[in-house]
């Protein structure tokens, strides 16, 4: 059977999965991403890890594999200076990985994995513009556009967590104020609670209970969920902003549908209700109507692994279609 | 000798050009662009004035025609009540064209057509990821991604002008209000002067002399050039609210370059400095200093008719290019 290996290198775990041309995981293992001696240590048991994988099986035919990675460059295959990961330097994983298995290696950033992970087997099946909208502790972005993941020379496209929305707005992670993502994302969720908070003098609101290190947006949903109104003022105050920034999105790829994926999204209407009414009321006429607001169709917690998946399908697909083309 | 025909559909005159590979004009006309009677009289003295360029020279061989209208829609053909022609209804101008002259037919919208242009014959050749801003009346985008133009499904891609980047702010002529032209193009400069005198209550500057009705961003420009502060700080803040956009606009595509073209870029450093500087300094770190910012190198004038024939030239390097991978 023809499969296809995810790899998914996190902040604190890499995950592994042999995916088929189904979106099924068949196998999935894991092992602690290590900063230490990298190159002797982490790379040679990730390497242990795939081996056992892929033996487990005689029936298998590795196709490719998929990886995701933050800070990854797809064109070059290497991850540099990834902060999360704390690696240091330049490490280049498709270089090491296709020199051991010699099958095409395909590498990418998480936003623009659940891009492709849609597009290959989820609700994006048959799409050839759209845009996938990560909400974690950060917003990312993956636009597929004319059927192409849009990823710019550097593989630094869809970098719109930090669009500025707000001069002299919030302080970012990245050192400039007033990005997107410290208003739009689980971490910005929560500040908008605080914020509300301190604006309207609250003590007796369910989250001004819980301390800022312990809030997060299932925290801030499920008082939503029990009527809270600064949970519910939280939400919507993220929704406005998120689909003010979704309609400026639309005027540059003008896609067909915009996913909103993990995290904050999980929240289901109350996040996306705002979101939409907002976005409608920003776009051009002409594009009133026409882009769908949608949730994944993936299970999150195996969205990485899926999209790593699909980047080699996507590829097979295409040296398919080129040759049809013919 | 083989040429393209470049057709510009503007809102008071259609002009039209025979042009040759390397971009020069070889021979060009013009023509009244009505409304009236459209099929029966506009199309068919389009098509006169073709017939006479085309037959004043034995030695050409027709490869292509590119035409440039608003609210043109490249993968239909169709122009769609396009308000500044003041043509109601659907015209099918692709097929009119490729009926009548047997050869392919491209059409496509201005900042499309520019960003083409700069591609083929301009400032951009070689380059595979680029943006080109028109300001004109308004601002149109033109992005080119991985060497080809981001258009959408239904050619809406790039309507940067409509960005809402002040949210209840000066109202635009689509409808809204705090559109991106409304700041940054030369009816949204115009806009800013008088603001500004308001603000300062400053009946000395040379531009509070002048009506409304007559303030250009020429006007404006020669102004600055006598040292007048209210049309320097006017350029000032129009480069600023454009150099935030187009650092937002870089963590979209990630592109190598961007170019300001026509009315307002004219004004050259008054322009380019403050929107270069502000540009930077919203831009996220890892994209600090990657992005140039430059003029045209087209003729203003010729802009559209080297665009629509680009469009020619493109598809022909793409069939080239495309028989040579195999």
């Amino acid at each position: 059977m023809d499969i296809a290996l995810g790899i998914d290198i996190g902040g604190t775990n890499t995950k592994i999965g042999i995916v088929n041309r189904e979106g099924e995981i068949l196998q999935k293992t894991s092992l602690p991403t290590s900063s230490e001696n990298l190159s002797h240590s982490f790379l040679n048991e990730l390497q242990d890890e795939v081996d056992e994988l892929l033996n487990s099986n005689d029936d298998l035919t590795l196709s490719g594999i998929g990886v995701g990675a933050p800070m990854a460059n797809s064109r070059t295959g290497i991850v540099s200076n990834a902060a999360n990961l704390n690696w240091e330097g330049k490490v280049n994983l498709r270089e090491f990985l296709q020199k051991r298995y010699q099958v095409p290696v395909f590498i990418n950033n998480d936003a623009n994995l659940a891009a492709v992970g849609e597009k290959t087997y989820g609700a994006a099946v048959g799409m050839q513009d759209f845009i996938v909208i990560t909400l974690g502790t950060g917003l990312g972005g993956g636009i597929i556009s004319n059927g192409e993941l849009v990823q710019g020379p550097d593989s630094l496209a869809g970098e719109i967590g930090h669009i500025t929305v707000r001069e002299n707005g919030r302080h970012c992670g990245c050192g400039r104020k007033g990005c997107l993502e410290t208003y739009v994302s689980s971490s910005g969720i929560k500040r908008t609670v605080y914020k509300l908070i301190a604006d309207r003098n609250d003590s007796d609101s369910l989250l001004a209970k819980v301390l800022f290190k312990d809030l997060t947006s299932e925290v801030i949903y499920n008082a939503a969920m029990k009527g809270d109104s600064i949970a519910k003022e939280a939400f919507k105050h993220t929704g406005e902003i998120l689909g003010l920034q979704l309609a400026n999105l639309v005027m540059f790829t003008s896609p067909r549908a915009i996913f909103l994926v993990g995290g904050v999204a999980n929240a289901g209407d109350l996040l996306f209700e705002p979101a939409k009414k907002s976005m409608e009321s920003h776009l051009l006429r002409s594009c009133q109507n026409t882009v769908k607001l949608l949730p994944s169709k993936l299970d999150d917690n195996n969205v990485p692994i899926l999209g790593a998946s699909a980047l080699v399908w996507e590829s097979v697909d295409h040296m398919i279609a080129n040759s049809v083309d013919i």
